[in-house]
């Protein structure tokens, strides 16, 4: 083996901003503010401040890897926080403010936060909070003096006056480009929520992939709002990515309601916005209601669920603007697949291309992936098969932060994502459904969600659930548990007719259960492992 | 300091090509070959050819980190050797047929390649070399067994022959990211070639920055032609790139005249074609005689050496394909800038966005560049002021092939190009002169590029250079040396008038010289070493 001879050029977090700062100083941050207004600013300010804001956390006695969390929404103020906590080597901690407060407090002590910084929204949760949190130092409210509150419980740090007082002259801090630069909790539907704790290099190649043609397709010229927060699996690494090519940035700050963000999309003349489908689905209808349009935007990213077909015909025919679906996971940084078509796909009659497009998108170079049974032995690529999905590749979780869940990835370095789902030959995922939710009948699976879906167009359904209940032949059967629309009085037997020539027939629920209310989780989805307790020791007949 | 947890994926070579055969596997390779047809293979052919090409070398005894080199145009072959070569651990050393015998032993022995692959084309070639080369063992031509030549005075392996009895089962073999992939010599002007040694790090890289929409923009759905050779910097990575992304790639084999590459950019519809100005000449020289068209193509990559404001025209007027300028060196893997426009140039007039067209582009993320006076002290990036332009990164060279040429980055790590370049405020580069041919006038720098592009515009002018010579007050005033066109009889003092308005006063060259001929290097440079020794002790006027 002989070493290359080519420059160590460790792949640090900081030179993704010293990118844009040197050769797109000029080009705008943009943000909507807590205080209400907009914030113009630039790269090259971003960049400054960033500096100051290294420089305060190195003069308060930060070390490298050292945790400093944010309690924050998108804007050029958290923006700075995150680039100059981890230029001066210490993890930027992004904390999910829409979590129940048990579950922050647990997440901040597990992280050891020495400093928070938090918006101006935050300071009543922040208040409530601080009792609780046994390791946070020193509290940051990212205002200016003018916006400080009179009154407040906290000994407060006026962030502008902190960074204020410091030079932006020092060098950043040299780490190696596997140190911690970031580090997010997974939501935690069972159990404690888990840290993953990004490198400097994954964080970098990941931000290199996304600006990649077949991925976000970004660049100088690009108008990019990431309306997914950076909390949530760092704003899909819309601030690395938009630095990595110097496009411009626009944040709605905290603002998500669709009158705001189609006002922000024209003013600023944002082509790619990046949200979940809750979001969009929001955009449509007021679309269709004031008539409005969405200026210059050309393409949406959307990702966190599946995206329904009548959203990407929605898009593509009354806005032209084309959906590109994603998928990944906090474990992944989070990119795994996009739906860019492949030459074949984009080829097909437009109804055969959605049949794409409603899948979860490519694999991109950096993220293999598998399909295995439960043995793990790898199952064909044939858009049919579903098996548990495996990954592997450099931002995708080794193990979680102090070593939580213990050993996760087996032998071979793959990471089982939880997800079954199939694959094609032309590269395309599709996920079919939760691992522990797909329903193992004698040997085979059914898909919860699939059922789930086909059983909600059956008129009279307002929200379906599917889980399994154990069955004395076939191991395990499906149970259907529906929630009527108000005055509707469907029967089980309608929709058994329903589904009848919509499933394969052995799919067929063998039970319909009639209930007022489906529980859901913090952030939508369908609470199964409560619907389970629900109905823990159901009985079907034999 | 804390360690991120994400996994250990090395930025091996051999992934790019998995990725291509595994999720784009029927996606072409088509390869007009030296035995005269056209090939059509796929990326999926390609992976499982080049792993039968890593058995075969495995079995027959090279070890990892030993060179194996090629001596070869662009074909699925030569891909599938690079992919093989390095896929075992190997370093694949690409050898420029066009240069002298000599300079081909004195590199394959300076290498001390074991086996060389190499094309029908050099069986002469070859047969003369061999009494030469030290170190090779065996001599692989790169053919099927009916093509084999009859009479070869060397002990000829038949590639398709030695590939058809291994197994493409075998995995690749594991070598750290910092371990050495290819090889490439520089054309050495002065002294001896010396070599680059990509590391599996620099290539992947460089690979992933090259499919970012501002650099190739390539995607799955792009048709890519590199006419610049694997040989001459990795025929600017598009092996690398197109597999990344999953491109259809088209090679031209040992064409390159533009009437077979222009049947070959329509036949397959290519829309991506990289090569050097002199080919863009004959092909739009082609063109206009013929009235033919250049099918689907949209861009063309154009670099190795400055592209003609003309010609970027004639492309943009006549044909509807945009001109994308770019730089590189083989010490940069070899990418440094590409000319895709930031938005404020976009939006400029035709005429002033051609200011910026001529320039060789910005720089991509993973290119630092700084321009620099004789003392090292940095110049402002004003578009102005020039200086020796330095560049650091993780695909530009740290230092030569065992050694030579010692210390080549100063104590911050940067190489100096040997370049020098203007940078301005939009991130553009514009090389102005080479550093040794740059004219040295009492502290201020005169660029002799300039002046000889300049002096060429003047009828009767054929061809220009320009050279310093001693000045007994400003240190070094400029000579420009003419070669006038057949039966021209331009003066001096014509083409001092033709002059007098288009430079500065005081770049006026202080002498001007007729010759008959003005010597070039085997790559069609101007020799200015040999214009110097012929010029020694010139006298100017003080």
């Amino acid at each position: 083996m002989t070493t290359g001879t080519m420059q160590d050029w460790p792949l640090n977090v900081w030179k993704l901003i010293d990118h844009a700062a040197q050769n797109h100083g000029t080009r705008e941050v943009v943000s909507l503010t807590c205080e209400g207004g907009v914030d113009r600013s630039t790269w090259g300010s971003v960049r400054s401040r960033a500096k100051k804001v290294a420089a305060a956390l190195r003069r308060y006695g930060i070390r490298p890897g050292d945790r400093v969390a944010t309690l924050a929404w998108n804007t050029h103020r958290h923006v700075e926080c995150w680039y100059g906590i981890s230029g001066m080597g210490g993890v930027a901690h992004t904390i999910n403010p829409r979590l129940f407060e048990e579950q922050i407090a647990y997440i901040a002590n597990h992280a050891e936060d020495r400093i928070l910084f938090f918006d101006l929204t935050f300071v009543k949760l922040v208040e409530r909070l601080a009792p609780n949190l046994k390791t946070v130092e020193r509290y940051v409210l990212l205002t200016d003096r003018a916006h400080m509150p009179a009154d407040c419980s906290l000994d407060l740090v006026c962030y502008e006056d902190w960074i204020a007082a410091e030079s932006d002259a020092e060098p950043w801090t040299e780490v190696p480009e596997t140190a911690a630069a970031g580090l997010c909790y997974t939501s935690g539907t069972t159990g404690n929520p888990k840290g993953v704790q990004y490198s400097h290099r994954s964080n970098v190649l990941h931000a290199m992939a996304a600006c990649m043609t077949d991925t976000f397709a970004v660049g100088a010229r690009s108008v990019v709002l990431p309306i997914a927060p950076m909390y949530h699996a760092n704003a899909w690494s819309i601030p690395y990515t938009t630095a990595a090519c110097g496009a411009k940035l626009v944040m709605g700050g905290p603002n998500f309601d669709a009158p705001t963000l189609q006002k922000l999309i024209i003013d600023e003349g944002v082509d790619l916005a990046l949200a979940v489908p809750t979001v969009w689905l929001s955009m449509l209808q007021h679309l269709e209601k004031t008539g409005g349009n969405l200026g210059k935007l050309t393409r949406t990213g959307i990702g966190g669920s599946a995206v329904p077909r009548s959203m990407i015909e929605a898009f593509d025919k009354l806005h032209n603007v084309r959906v590109m679906q994603l998928w990944g996971m906090t474990e992944m940084s989070p990119l795994g697949t996009i739906g860019s078509p492949t030459p074949e796909v984009a080829a097909l009659p437009y109804d055969r291309q959605l049949d794409y497009r409603v899948k979860q998108g490519r694999g991109i170079f950096g993220v293999e992936m598998k399909i295995v049974d439960d043995n793990g032995t790898e199952l064909p690529r044939d858009g049919e098969t579903f098996g548990r999905l495996l990954v592997r590749g450099p931002w995708i979780v080794g193990s979680y932060f102090k070593g939580d869940g213990g050993q996760v990835l087996d032998a071979d370095g793959w990471f089982d994502t939880g997800d079954v789902a199939t694959l094609d030959a032309q590269g395309y995922m599709h996920i079919v459904d939760r691992s522990k939710d797909v329903i193992k009948s004698g040997g085979e699976w059914i898909s919860s969600i699939d059922l789930e879906n086909c059983a909600v167009g059956c008129p009279g359904v307002a929200e379906a659930a599917v889980i399994g209940v154990p069955h004395p032949k076939w191991d395990e059967r499906p149970l259907l548990i529906i929630v009527r629309k108000p005055g509707a009085e469907v029967s089980a037997d309608d929709v058994r007719a329903y589904l009848s020539d919509k499933i394969a027939k052995w799919w067929m629920p063998d039970a319909i259960e009639f209930v007022d209310e489906i529980p859901h989780t913090a952030t939508g989805k369908i609470q199964k492992t409560t619907l389970r307790e629900r109905f823990a020791g159901y009985k079907l007949a034999a």
